[in-house]
């Protein structure tokens, strides 16, 4: 496993790292969860991503529980947690968003479905704009010096409301925010090329990322359609199923045939030419993979070896498809 | 049930709420106490306020211990403390005002009686002319890096010391107030209305409405005299009498004479039309309702439909009855 | 019994209050100590004070073990500790001072003895030339933050070191000293009433006086010297013995004869006479007495009468006595 | 025992203190360890060095059961830690470090290994040059406000590395470091002698010296080549021996032949007057003795009574010999 360090901060996590999102509390049981977090661990992961949202807490009691009986050493993993949009069916306004009273309470009650003393890092799921920044960056800062968080970060706010909370955590000597996870991959590049480009010198902002294959777009397995057993066929991710194939479907779908293509005429797996794509960024902290199975979970660590295979010219012709 | 932020803050409280005062650890039971907070609760009520002082400490222990039986989710409701006058008879010169050790002291308390780790909104109840505002500043900051309170505020203090605290806070990198408990109603405007102005936006302050109905004077059972078995005329309340049929008895009596008119001419309960009037104000955060009685809850809950239901033309005419 | 703000804080002590120098944890036993602090408390006063030092932690220990009997409600009375001298026979080098090792570790040993969650006083018993004053500063400021004092303050430092303690304080957003503890008697005016007097204004500094009888000197006990029996008599006691009959030993001995015939002249007894006339300064926040004997403690709690009973013209008289 | 300040703070190390390096946990039982802490206690040792690597974590952990077995006054000794190389083989890139998740990890850590609610010292045991000396101090600061830590410090760091610290301290209201553990004897000595001389009175830095021995070359015993039963013999510490009898071998050899020599013909002997030697340095707060048996500690102790026994000829003689 290669290790990067999050942005300008100490913290050194694995290039690639493991999300529990969709997965963990909801379609792979306890047994498969203990397995994933346990192949990945022993292959060097040492960022597990949860959120209070996923299975509405379920995720992360999952997780912690597996965790604890795996008997990892507490300092050879990091653990994160994301508050926003609350672990509860319909939350009412105080069981959502940045208020300082939701970010302590989500804060206290991820710690305990994760059975951990602090997280490792805890996210601003999304900007809320009923709340002053100001108010959750003291929220956040407090949390950092009760020993609560590590590190605390944003998760898809705009590159002005991540300089804006730095802003008001330099004037008031507070802890700003050390790094955001948003999406990346192929068809999805300009937040983390261009928006937050001055960021990363600015304010050393580390970058957690989500999505490398385009919600399985990149895999292959679209390109003759939607399969109602695939996770963009179930009923429930409607949105995302827009998201991938709505709008600019034709055209998100052709450039993924292409890349595919591509993948297929070097020899390569689509899935980790994708996800080593996104690793040639250097400001790209850690890519993380979701996975209902180890073997796919193992298979996609398989990127890492990518990386350095190919000349420039073959990157360029993959620059090309997505440039378009 | 409608939401409001506080002030610009971001904690969003029912525009109606629940006050235990008078009623909680004295007039009514802990049966009745319980019937009451679920059925606040469960129509979409979320700040329940008290004080150290109401009942000498007992309105707490009962809504404490309520709220415990009713197994209400933590995040899902709001609970304050106000500290000032005490909690005991007659209470010594440290078991009263806002010194630092009485604001520690009975936010610890508060904390016991209530049942819970942190005050959502802790208020000094009065200005203690006796104590430096600035030492009362650092000992509600402390509180909140402590993690034992969110929001602190005041309650009945002038814009003027409103605005101090706030100055304190701004050039000690301390949390200033976010709130002000203060009376509002048709025949009591001044403060809110003229004195508050610029604080609102200049702090952000946010107000929690006590006597809504200016001690039951606009419901209109008092246009005909002051019972003896009524609130007001109980030997206990000789001030809260003298306040709303002293000095201007004859003037406000008669305001809410034509008041109550108005609203029987428009074929609605007076009570919801006067707390309706008070939601009308952008800048009120929450209207606290007192209740003895689970049906006077419910009725006065009411009131939120009321607010858009009439014209310009009908509230002018309000306008013009306290305005004269 | 009256009661006093110190110096410019919120908090307000008993103008007289009791100290166990001397007699607590050595002359007077466990039954004695708790008549004592039963009658000091049953009188009005709300401040005990105490140190590591007095008797080695012991005069901690019986007083915490009376309080914790008597259950004096916590909020109802001030105890206080002081920190320098160590509370073992020849301490160490880390066993004493105003080091941050030695003020933190001597704050929780002062707590377990005292049984108590938070000292209300905590103060420097001496300056320690050996320690820069901003570490002590420091160390002070984080116990306030933490919750385990609530004012800190100094014990016999000059007035240059205080205004030190307090620039710091100021320029770093510290808690700064909020009182010292002096020795204040009609033969020891210099420091309280010319040395610290800017003081008052300028940081709002309190003062908690010792000594308001110079030793027992201004009971005219001493007038026809020192019997074996006495305090001053004691082997252990050459120190106080020196500073009351030393080097100026028949000045103040001729001074307190003048003074004890006043007292007989105007009918009052000498001891509370002397301790009203402390009371008179308005920059005296309140007065500690020492007994031995509840008949004693109470004797001098009737000095709070005397302070209005007399004219200008009278204390004039003992001015001039004193003054020459 | 002498007792010496460390630099301008308020804490007072014995001038001869105890290392754990190399000894416990490893080559010596629980039962000399035992032996060796009560000597060095009963000798006025109040100072005793370690570091989550020794042993792995080993050596705190025999040093915590011993202090606990020996009851020793928890005020009356000085306890450390060191982060930076971790406490396990092969540490993760989590496990190693300065970043503020080992910073606070191994400080827990140390805290239970060695028994202790809080460490004396700690010590950021090298630079880590892939975490900004912000976060670091920001880790060591918030775990003194948290009453875990008293001191914090470096151990190898250049004095830029320290100013730079300082600096960042100063600027935003966090403690700086307060001591500096560095090699220094008489073969070794610009850091101290050159490097870090502005230090001393710009930010009152304190020293803790390890290696006074200079690895024991300055016994004499390597006179005559290394054995391997001795330390430097052990296969283990091929780097050690590189150090001491690698490339300026010789010269480094010739000098200690010649130390030796000297010793001789003053009647001392050479490992005393070696640590003496350091002593006389005004800047050394305090020089760390291993020991693997008492009877070696012992006799390292009598360099106490070396410093002022020879006149200024004699110690211009060392001189000449380091100098040349």
């Amino acid at each position: 496993m290669q290790y990067r360090r999050l942005g300008s901060s100490g913290l050194q996590l694995s290039a690639l790292s493991f999300g529990a999102w969709v997965t963990f509390g909801g379609q792979i049981g306890r047994d498969e969860a203990r397995n994933l977090i346990a192949a990945a661990y022993d292959n060097g992961i040492n960022f597990f991503d949860n959120a209070e949202v996923y299975a509405k807490g379920e995720a992360e009691k999952v997780m912690g529980d597996v965790i604890a009986d795996l008997r990892l050493p507490r300092d050879g993993y990091c653990v994160s947690s994301k508050v926003f949009f609350g672990a509860v069916d319909n939350p009412g306004p105080t069981q959502r968003g940045l208020s300082r009273k939701h970010v302590a309470e989500a804060c206290h009650a991820a710690l305990r479905r994760l059975r951990v003393d602090h997280l490792d890092l805890y996210f601003c799921h999304r900007p809320d704009l009923d709340t002053p920044i100001e108010e959750t960056v003291g929220a956040m800062d407090a949390l950092i010096r009760q020993g609560k968080v590590l590190y605390w970060g944003t998760s898809e706010w705009s590159a002005t409301q991540i300089r804006e909370a730095a802003r008001i955590a330099r004037a008031h000597h507070l802890h700003g925010p050390s790094m955001e996870q948003t999406q990346y991959n192929l068809l999805h590049r300009q937040r983390v090329e261009l928006e937050y480009a001055p960021l990363y010198s600015e304010l050393g902002l580390g970058t957690t990322i989500w999505s490398p294959l385009a919600s399985g777009l990149l895999t292959g397995k679209y390109n003759d359609g939607v399969a109602a057993e695939s996770r963009l066929g179930h009923k429930d991710n409607a949105w995302l199923q827009r998201m991938v194939i709505g709008d600019e479907a034709s055209r998100r779908l052709d450039r993924a045939r292409r890349f595919t293509a591509l993948a297929v005429e070097l020899g390569e797996k689509p899935s980790q030419l994708a996800i080593a794509w996104c690793l040639r960024n250097p400001h790209v902290s850690t890519v993380m993979l979701g996975a209902s199975h180890t073997s796919q979970l193992l298979e996609n660590l398989g990127a890492l070896e990518l990386v350095d295979r190919h000349d420039e010219a073959v990157w360029n012709r993959l620059e090309a498809i997505t440039a378009e």
